[in-house]
């Protein structure tokens, strides 16, 4: 018990934050050096593509020794690895590559995701692109990009209504039913402007300011659980379609406001699951 | 006579690298301070969502100078400012910020495009993309790529079937018929993956051997120039959907070998026009 209560304290966010940076460069060194180069691709999904590399395997490696270092009785969830402790109250989630398509076509939206739940809700999230050495991240409420040696406060847009906004999506062919695709389309055709192949990257926009809605689906909860905190702490609305929590994954729908959100939630309503 | 037949003469593959170099950063002093900024956004087309910025007029403007400068009895076509000398043997193609759909939503992968024609065929070209530091570019039949201080040749993959290919587009949306767009998912269907949102930057990582195959419609002749000889140059094939040159722009097939090109033609002929 004892162990348990002590889990369960709040844990200080530069610890958190210096388990990011190491984990990050940990991930760096396997990811980098296989990132624009000749891969061997390992075909892990029976049906379609799902492309997985040494360096994801690696970087994860990597990662949950950082993690395990600094945090012993922590759990951790990761895409390549699997769970460890998945029952305890802090739990780590972690993708080392998210948007592998990305990654083996040469472009450099893909992230390394590291987010942290304490009770099943995303306390602290990072997303790292080391190839532009980007790093978004967010603890005790309060999020930042840093680049190279410069850094500062990450602040979604103040956009409300559907036709002044940004969209973003890693690729509409990503609906899993007929229904979903309508869903997704209706907004699609409502807003000022679509980007596809966003991946991580488009929240991250979003919690920047420069994207004002993204709209996914199938997504896992290692795929959601960093983005979660940096949206939210960036002043950003981030939920299921049916405005659950996210941290389960599955259909997702993040804002730059509460008013967007609701616009596109209200269009997303008859696919919502 | 005697001026156009100087003009008529090959240029030296150095001072088109320079003026590449100058121009690409006196772009750069325009676009950059305007991405991930708030941009004052003009709606130029009649129909649809297509956004024009301050920045692109005055990279545009900040070009032309500088190719003016240096070669002052040549043509130039701009995307902003329209055509000046365009009856001249050497006709440059500036494109200020191609994606600027990605430029507003923060995404690192728009470029500063300008080609070089020599009678109607493209000999020269470059993509610079500032946020990045990068600059791909091609004269004189070598074409390499430049980040920060280092710089290294580019040479597409050995990709020959359709079933390996990484292919990138833009968008599925941007396909103009319903006949293209058959045409093109005909692709998709059998390719190992797919891209969106790519723009220039897709026939770049083509040339740099990380993307197989390009496939787009509707471009204009300033979207393409400066990519066809950085794709020639590292050995790959580029021409319209009917195998002609691509200077015209329109329905483009880039692939990195004349036998996924065969494969893709054969699959895009019954839309090709």
């Amino acid at each position: 018990m004892a162990g348990l209560q002590k889990d369960a304290e709040e844990i200080d966010s530069g610890r958190i934050l210096a388990v990011f940076e190491r984990a990050a460069e940990a991930a760096a060194r396997h990811t980098l050096p296989f990132f624009r180069t000749a891969l061997g691709i390992a075909n892990k999904a029976a049906h379609g593509f799902d492309p997985v590399t040494e360096a994801d395997r690696a970087a994860e490696r990597a990662i949950r020794e950082v993690i395990a270092t600094a945090f012993p009785d922590h759990g951790i969830i990761g895409e390549e690895l699997g769970e460890t402790r998945s029952a305890s109250p802090y739990v780590w989630l972690v993708d080392p590559i998210d948007g592998t398509r990305a990654f083996i076509s040469g472009l450099p939206l893909w992230g390394t995701l590291i987010g942290l739940t304490r009770s099943g809700r995303a306390i602290a999230g990072l997303m790292s692109q080391p190839y532009l050495g980007e790093s978004f991240f967010a603890a005790g409420g309060v999020a930042r990009l840093r680049r190279g040696t410069t850094a500062g406060p990450l602040q979604v847009s103040g956009v409300t209504s559907l036709a002044s906004a940004r969209l973003a999506t890693t690729s509409p062919r990503l609906f899993e039913s007929p229904q979903s695709r309508a869903a997704y389309d209706a907004v699609e055709a409502r807003a000022r402007v679509t980007r596809y192949g966003t991946d991580c990257y488009g929240y991250c926009m979003l919690a920047a300011g420069h994207v004002d809605l993204v709209i996914e689906e199938g997504l896992q909860p290692f795929d959601i659980a960093a983005l979660i905190p940096i949206i939210e702490a960036a002043g950003g609305v981030i939920t299921t379609w049916r405005s659950g929590r996210a941290e389960g994954g599955g259909q997702i729908v993040a804002a730059a406001t509460p008013a967007l959100h609701a616009q596109a939630s209200e269009l997303l309503a008859p696919a919502a699951h």
